[in-house]
């Protein structure tokens, strides 16, 4: 909202321009959200804990697990307005990413809320019926897949290198692609007028993509769709269902995760910061191209949107570690897996989602193995056997008595490494 | 020594020039530098503890403390490895600032090592002796300000706008300053010929340093020096006393803040990833004058040495983090602190470190609030008195019965909040 009220300013008098700085707006976000999440999170913390009496904790045999009952939950809500309060104020709105992250994280964090407050106020341990929950989780992937196909100003930049032919007099006779179109004399021309090559560029709607180790970094699923022989008309279907499990998948992930303090909002944040970093240099011309990304018009505002974001769990940090005075619940991690996912689909990383939200995937891994592992066996031998002591991962090595707080840093360590090889491998040809 | 092979083979034949950028083998440093503190520090930790029992942990009545006891100390050696293995194997060591920093290192990380073996395989508490630790601080700080005041490749570049001049017939006439030298034919044929303004910048060997707020941000000490009528041969000298003070305050920071499991290197990481920032920013030159800072030739080579100090103090807290199963020791401290005061040096922020070193600076001064304090008191009313429960700082809130992994979870926090601060400052004038 500042922002529009100094673009309006500045069209009556010469405001200085530094608000206008993606770099300048970024900072103030974090800056913002820090002071939100850290300086009204005990607030919060006070009312949720006046209303409720602390989610019940289900007895796992932890060690140090007795002291966490009566921790009030839906600390989401801290993380929300640390996200929601600084892009309102310092974003500009009018961009269709930055309003489109903002329903998706109104539209995920409120299904949380409601699974939240069911567990909490009507005392049901089931919280929302699953079936609400996925209904929910496809909406908003529906949301997502029509704007990404239907939205004109989502668009990515398609490079051409174009020369403009001269002939000998100096008079322009046209611009062609020198690989598609040439013949002899023209071929002459160019060479003579190398200099007048020009790089020409123009927006297109492709649902291009960006995977490592491939040949541009390049991938266009408009390809793959039309190679598997679907009409281009419903090219919409397929592209629907693939980000619907996207976000599910991610969401589940972070759901996961979320079983000791910190870890979740910690792994989190890198993520976010990993897709900071990413979403910057897919908005910068000159590093786009040098990390041979797509450069992608207009995401450089989803930068701020995304600085709040690591921001807020950053300061949600400060209430959350170890010992915990709260607890996400589904609230954040509902929300924080949803905008995880729907940022790396439209800076168009979703395919290198294993790698960066490597820390969610390996703990759902752990949970589909274990579960699997146990019924094969229950199938086969007529008893069943585990792998890990106990899943998801984190508690298997809580029962190989690594105290809570080590694992939660050794797994942020982990998604640190991914960070940086995730940023690195765009660079690797 | 991988740079150098390389270098050497591409001579002969023609290699990819990935592994030549910055950014590339920054990264490279990185994993490098994680792998090594994480793989091997477990190994170390072993090797300590069998020579040692241990450091004793000196009672003050803290909870959670006698679990400490039987730590072992030294864990800077695992720091130490993870900066200068990674350094020596891809950086280019011919770079004076690389060399520096390595040496640098070695000095402090020697030094505290001393003190460190001294006290645990001596059983003298005391340590070292204050007068041969501060003999050891002044010799580093002697070194830094030699290298600063004397080597030629240390400069600054200053950026002059000149414009060439010509003559109606388009002869040129010479190029001046317009802002200097200028009648009123010349003024008339400055605005002809406008389109040939050049950028014309050289290198040069100034005392020159980045301040916030300051008109271009910069600061001359050469000026300073001159107005306190120092002869020029003598400037050397009160660049020496500064640089001097610099690296034992900073040093002396890192030192008192490291009291409490991870908070030492959580925020050496912290901070060194400023200084990252700062000098690929200092070391590019597009960015350099965006920001508004210094331009410094051969700094960048700084980015892959501060990348593998970054992940050094993130791969250590694998171990030190709470509950520690080893503690940095004045091997890691003393190291730590005097490459951040360096670093801050040579890029040329070393005015910024009260916002960038903030948590040191605060720890530094309750221990100094509190003992001024007392004496006054106790000289004044016969009794001494206390503002803080305890200093430093953070035992303080300790004794207030704030868990002491979420006192370092804060203090973390509040250093992201001046590591932002700290770089939006220079584009704020």
């Amino acid at each position: 909202m500042i922002y529009y009220l100094l673009q309006l300013l500045d069209r009556y008098c010469d405001l200085p321009q530094l608000f206008f700085y993606i770099s300048f707006r970024a900072a103030l976000a974090t800056i913002l959200s820090l002071l939100i999440t850290v300086t009204f999170g005990g607030k919060i913390i006070e009312l949720i804990r006046q209303k409720q009496i602390g989610e019940t904790v289900r007895d796992l045999g932890l060690p140090g697990q007795n002291e966490k009952s009566g921790t009030p939950t839906m600390g989401g809500l801290i993380i929300l307005s640390g996200i929601i309060l600084p892009t309102l104020l310092v974003a500009n709105l009018s961009n269709v990413y930055v309003w489109m992250l903002l329903i998706v994280s109104v539209w995920l964090g409120g299904l949380g809320f409601m699974d939240d407050y069911i567990k909490v106020f009507r005392k049901n341990k089931e919280g929302l019926k699953g079936k609400y929950k996925i209904v929910g989780q496809i909406g908003a992937g529906i949301f997502v897949a029509s704007l990404m196909y239907y939205h004109p100003d989502i668009k990515v930049r398609d490079v051409k290198q174009i020369f403009i032919y001269a002939s000998q007099d100096g008079k322009i006779i046209d611009g062609y692609n020198p690989v598609s179109v040439m013949n002899s004399k023209q071929e002459r021309i160019v060479k003579d007028s190398l200099a007048n090559g020009l790089i020409y560029s123009h927006n297109t709607k492709k649902l291009a993509t960006n995977i490592p180790f491939v040949k541009g970094n390049n991938f266009y699923y408009d390809t793959l769709f039309h190679n598997l022989r679907i009409p281009g008309y419903l090219h919409i279907i397929p592209l629907a269902f693939i980000i619907i499990f996207i976000i599910t998948a991610v969401s589940n992930g972070a759901n996961i995760t979320d079983g000791i303090d910190g870890l979740a909002a910690g792994t989190s944040g890198i993520v976010g910061m990993t897709l900071l970093v990413l979403s910057y240099v897919a908005g910068n011309y000159i590093f786009a191209n040098y990390l041979n990304v797509l450069f992608l018009p207009n995401i450089a505002e989803v930068t701020i949107f995304l600085s709040a974001f690591v921001a807020s769990c950053i300061g949600f940090l400060w209430w959350n570690s170890y010992p915990a005075q709260i607890f996400m619940g589904d609230t954040g991690s509902l929300a924080l897996g949803g905008i995880i996912a729907t940022v790396a689909i439209i800076i168009r990383k979703e395919l290198m989602i294993p790698v960066i939200c490597g820390v969610f995937l390996v703990e759902n891994l752990s949970v589909i193995i274990q579960v699997t592992y146990f019924k094969w066996t229950k199938k086969r031998f007529g008893e069943g056997r585990r792998i890990f002591l106990m899943s998801p991962l984190h508690h298997h090595f809580q029962q190989k008595k690594i105290h809570e707080n080590k694992i939660v840093f050794r797994f942020l360590i982990v998604a640190m490494f991914l960070a940086v090889l995730s940023i690195i491998t765009l660079k690797v040809r």
